[in-house]
């Protein structure tokens, strides 16, 4: 009967989610160093987010919801409780989720043991399984802190905990309750890339850009982000000086895609993509399959460099691929 | 039939969960002081769970599973992969379950924004929500890493993120579905009292004691141990220096109890519990009751101070009431 009022009390508020975001491993971390977040980046993609939500009715003055203290700072956190217990409201449209990599958290403790791999019989997969928790769930703590301290009500939500599990890697339960229930809280779940149990394999790495792709299925987002270190996908690695930006690519139903703009000579579009498109990590590969397949559901997905006018832009979902001042690659469905 | 194959091998490997350990917020931080951890009582509580867990074949060599760098030490963390790789196996019995309270880390943020008492209109009492959890999920990934440079998989769970609510306070949903998967992989879930929805008042305070309450009666251990920073339960306020531990309760079918051990004068049992005992939290009426609901459940419940061999025999299930040189409290059912 609870679960029946529950599901009513959903039913009659409904928030269409506007925005799945992913903050990309390489864009808030620094990839060359173990464990360490890039402050500057993800202060900057956090304050731009609250820019995105803002609903026009919030306030200049930020006030944070970190109120704990920060490591080394003995200092007692800044709590404005009058503050906040005086406004009618966050004057955010906060129906955001949020998923960010690991980048410089994880890799290391993941690579050592072979936990992609599986096989918790093997003590070396057990304890990497748990270092890489350790890790990831240490940097989603800081995210969330970041959002926090922006005045965005972000409350961490790991897949492991919430039971989403892999069958061969391949996503086998991934249940979205808990992140309905917090935004129809008014709260922004963030969510990571996680070590999860895997059916056949014991375990595995579950990586963020297949957490987005489920949720874009389950959630229906308007649009979803993907904010990376680079501009977006060019044909080529972007070190090379001959990278062409791509910045709008069309999917079909079929799973084929053509590069709309820029007109590229020759039909370079398959395989070059597959082959060339790439990122520092490596992982634009896997981005631009999984950002296809969200596409495919008719969901727009904007790829861009956070920390810029551009990434902005995206999050406000205020993108026009045919303009030339915004710099990113758009992926969207042919139809 | 995923689920089925899953249910299956769950069926065919059977392992009744041992103990369920709550790590007061007591025993573990110091409570004059803001998120303040009491480090020599964490790392003594883990090192007995991990004597507790030993099945007598475990290397004397501890090599730990918390591969992170440290708050403000830029050293790289030290992992034996090689010590790992050559392992048959961890010689450890880790079918335990850790629940650890708040002490210093979220009650301040609580108690400032009323989140215990929901309305999540109010911008405070969300905002309230948001820094609670970051305080609370701090402190349980420091137990997490703790737990981890002792050689215990320990994974963590949040009680949020796995969708465990209340209604009027009353715990509604407790899925502890993906707590049994993680022990069955041979992990040690680690949840801890926490910020969660509540259907009626929006939000709500989920204490550790609760918390335990349901696992012991989703999980049916062989036994339940609080570690606090007292001997046990007295008949009034440990300062007061006629007080008398109270070293056995038994409690009966209809929620009625008889202190068995010490001989009372007079019949002091009902009310004397509920007015004066007591701990320096407060917290210890609410910890009787829900050690008494556990007992009735014919699971015997151990109350004993941290960081004593007191506490390593409870942890043991090596704790015989009658016996003088045992300090602490057993609650058992009268059955």
């Amino acid at each position: 009967m609870a679960e029946a009022a529950r599901k009513q009390r959903s039913a009659a508020a409904p928030r269409p989610v506007r925005c799945i975001v992913k903050l990309g491993g390489a864009a808030i971390t620094n990839k060359g160093e173990l464990e360490s977040i890039d402050e500057e980046s993800l202060r900057s993609a956090c304050a731009q987010l609250r820019r995105a939500m803002s609903d026009g009715t919030s306030p200049e003055k930020v006030m944070g919801m970190d109120w704990s203290r920060r490591p080394g700072d003995p200092a007692d956190p800044v709590v404005d409780a009058e503050g906040f217990a005086g406004m009618a409201g966050l004057g955010l449209d906060s129906n955001f989720v949020v998923v960010h990599g690991a980048g410089s958290f994880g890799h290391f403790q993941a690579s050592r043991s072979g936990v992609h791999k599986g096989g918790l019989h093997s003590t070396l997969v057990k304890a990497g399984f748990v270092a890489t928790r350790i890790s990831v769930t240490s940097l989603n703590q800081e995210i969330v802190r970041a959002l926090a301290r922006e005045g965005i009500p972000s409350v961490g939500i790991s897949p492991f905990a919430c039971g989403w599990s892999t069958r061969q890697r391949n996503v086998e339960s991934a249940d979205a309750s808990q992140i309905i229930e917090s935004l129809h809280a008014g709260f922004v779940p963030v969510l990571h890339g996680d070590a999860v149990l895997d059916e056949l394999l014991d375990c595995t790495i579950l990586s963020g850009d297949v957490i987005i792709r489920h949720l874009a299925q389950l959630l229906s987002p308007k649009y979803v982000v993907f904010l990376t270190d680079v501009h977006g996908v060019y044909d080529r690695p972007p070190t090379d000086p001959n990278a062409v930006l791509l910045k709008e690519i069309e999917v079909d139903d079929n799973g084929g895609w053509s590069i709309v703009k820029p007109a590229l000579q020759g039909n370079r579009n398959g395989v070059e993509i597959s082959v060339a498109a790439h990122d520092t990590t490596g992982g634009m590969e896997t981005k631009i399959l999984e950002a296809a397949a969200i596409a495919r559901l008719g969901v727009d997905v904007y790829i861009t460099k956070v920390d810029t006018e551009h990434s902005l832009r995206a999050l406000k979902g205020d993108v026009n691929a045919s303009s030339d001042d915004w710099l990113g690659t758009v992926i969207r469905s042919a139809k």
